[in-house]
């Protein structure tokens, strides 16, 4: 019973795919916070390397993977996949379930696959110093450990509440050499203004964002950094689904359905964007990004120019968003409370290539108790919204009478987020009913742009 | 730059290796605590299934692992060797160091190689519930996951500091389905007894363990499991040291020394006897456990007949031994604080065939840094042993103008044990002295035997 399909180490993909020119219609410009107007790669040099720029607006659809990148990339990929076989004798279906799974990684998630390559660029740019923001952190851990590797300064702006309750993630940040600040902290114009307002602010993604761009923006040798929404890092991600399509094939096997959480979109974009190329090139395979019902970005939020932050000094893309203001509940789930959604996904939503459907926390965990029972891998919290979405699948196929081939990744484990297992089994866990108050009003502030 | 070493998946070892054969002299018997005559096979049967208790007797060289175990050993097995190029560099060593990574299984640790035998072997012998101890939590959530795979009730005796201080593993295990019990509790005599004496005990190993024996002895569909220290625990976890003999002929290499941490033994045995096996055959290679100062059972114990439990309700076994009364300092590597050791490893020790050393807390925790920060992985501190001791012995042929080939066991990952980072970056982590004092009260105990 082949359970582990090991992709040999000679055949890690040499190359990323860059989604870009699969879609029917030009992707919409970035516009400038200040100006309205679409940006050109200059205005983005205070923020990233050359490198990265170059890359976020590429039409070549391969791009090449530096040496140095694959040195890295080899500690940990290509990673493993595994056939389901528990799970499916859990669930009784005749559907067949596949998992990739990306928790092997020094941090244990998908993470590195754009810090990794992130810190190259910077370091070959000249950039000597990293400044960036995360929330529960699993970016912030990421971007330290590939600061490390290539000998670059971090500094992690960490969420207060984060920083605060989630004290694993910052000692890992901290052994890998990173300076992590809570946020809001007095060290930027953006944080001293909201302490200076709220003395007791717990910070929130949207104010770490502000700080850690104010930061790399106002020092010549500091760039910023972003773990997800970007071009850039959905490029990166990539190797995901390129891996999981030559497995896939390894076995002579092909999904019917790929699917991935989404938050901003990196590992959505990730194990999906391999998947419409060839949906592009006329094969029949969905692809489906499962959200939180209480964050639903993607199947409730509306596609329009947004700002990527609360502070609006990100660039404004045209995304699907629930508003800027949007401050969605406290679900476990940290790594997709995000109140928009990378464009690239965005315009495929909008385009009708890709799917989108949102499920409960409780279902979540239901979902991510009976696999870790049957496969013995403990999810993350974000990870188990596409184990729910892929036994939904497979028992709407039963109910259907048919057999699917259903692939699925498993972006991240759940060691460090122990405490949402206890706080499900002490039915402390609430779902939350779809905000639309909150999100009427956010929305009421969408900038108006051209 | 080759880094990694990944063996096929159909070379996976199909046997396990017994190293009683290579010993030099018959293994001691193994004492009933009571009478203090060798124990029977039979007296053994209230603990142990009849596989395993064959196992611990027998004489075979090689021993067949079962089908049905291969299937769960393929989820991680078999697992990554590297090249720790990286950590090289930062030491600018001449010598080449290798390790093993034990890390990927899903509780994280080494620990699984045996818990998915031992719940198999209990399995197919009828066994309907397994009841352990464990300290820090790395035996108790590998046996946990390990019978929610075989569908047995598992119940886990946790130390209470333990229980109260290091919740994720205790949440690991309840995930896994275990029932995790305080301990001292007051589901047994050895529990209850402590308690009227003190009512705020915080436990301790040797308690957690009479209280698990007496559970698995009074219920006739229950039995005892071990996760380290026994012949058939280290027989199984030679898986380690087996893939990592067909490794190094994969790049063409060989160890001068091969080094794991050792605390009851289960790990180093599992790196470390394969190679005895070669030593055996006239092979030149060297065969280091390396053990904490503070709790240095092979390098200041004697060699003498004791108990393995304080409560002197465990057999007695030949064996290095600090006296079953023996208290080790808190240290952070929480499974290396055992009095005694694996009579396997004892004797060969006792022979002259394998070396130890002991090595301090806080050079450990340098060593994970570096390691961490170098190659990547966060090293549990019982693994930093291991690192400390790989890089000595690089410094050492360094200084005597030598090029070493170096292999060592990293036995887990540290994800949940950040703690311990805290504390050392924080500098509230000490060296203990040699206890000289409390061992030699101690020693002052040991049973008579024969």
């Amino acid at each position: 019973m082949q359970t582990k399909i090991l992709l040999p180490e000679d055949h890690i993909p040499k190359q990323w795919y860059n989604v870009i020119p699969d879609l029917s219609s030009p992707l919409a410009p970035v516009v400038h916070p200040v100006t309205m107007q679409p940006v050109s790669p200059d205005d983005l040099l205070p923020l990233f390397p050359m490198g990265l720029i170059e890359q976020e607006v590429s039409t070549q659809r391969w791009i090449d993977i530096p040496r140095e990148v694959l040195d890295i990339y080899q500690l940990w990929r290509p990673s493993p996949m595994y056939r389901a076989h528990r799970l499916e004798k859990a669930l009784g279906t005749a559907s067949k379930i596949y998992y990739k799974y990306e928790g092997g990684s020094p941090a244990g998630s998908h993470k590195p696959n754009s810090a990794i390559p992130q810190a190259y660029y910077n370091k070959i740019f000249g950039t000597k110093r990293i400044a960036t923001e995360t929330g529960a952190g699993q970016w912030g851990s990421s971007i330290s450990l590939a600061c490390q590797m290539f000998g670059l300064e971090c500094t992690v702006y960490m969420v207060k509440v984060s920083y605060n309750q989630k004290p694993y993630r910052k000692s890992m940040m901290q052994l890998w050499g990173a300076n992590v600040i809570p946020s809001p902290s007095n060290q930027t114009n953006a944080g001293r203004a909201i302490l200076a307002a709220h003395p007791d602010s717990n910070g929130s993604l949207g104010i770490a964002i502000s700080e850690a761009v104010e930061d790399a923006v106002g020092r010549e040798d500091t760039r910023y950094a972003l773990g997800s929404v970007l071009n850039h890092v959905c490029l990166h991600q990539t190797i995901i689904g390129l891996e999981a399509k030559e497995q896939m094939a390894l076995v002579g096997d092909y999904p019917d359905v790929v699917i991935g959480c989404h938050g901003g979109g990196s590992n959505f974009a990730g194990i999906g964007f391999p998947f419409v190329a060839d949906k592009a090139n006329g094969k029949n395979v969905r692809v489906l990004a499962v959200e939180p019902a209480s964050c639903p970005t993607l199947t409730r939020g509306v596609y329009a120019f947004d700002y990527g932050d609360t502070a609006k000094m990100a660039p404004v893309a045209k995304m699907y968003t629930l508003g800027h203001d949007f401050m969605p509940p406290g679900i476990h789930a940290g790594g997709l409370r995000y109140h928009g959604a990378s464009a690239l996904v965005s315009q495929l939503v909008h385009e009708g290539v890709v799917e989108a459907k949102s499920v409960h926390q409780l279902a979540c965990f239901e979902a991510a108790v009976l696999f870790a029972r049957s496969e013995g891998i403990i999810p993350a919290p974000e990870s188990s919204h596409a184990i729910r979405g892929a036994i939904d699948e497979a028992l709407q196929a039963d109910e259907e009478g048919q057999e699917k081939t259903i692939l699925f990744n498993l972006s991240g484990h759940g060691h460090v987020d122990m405490q949402a297992y206890d706080d499900f089994f002490a039915g402390k866990l609430t779902d939350y009913d779809y905000p639309e108050e909150a999100i009427r009003e956010s929305l009421a502030q969408l900038p108006k742009v051209g």
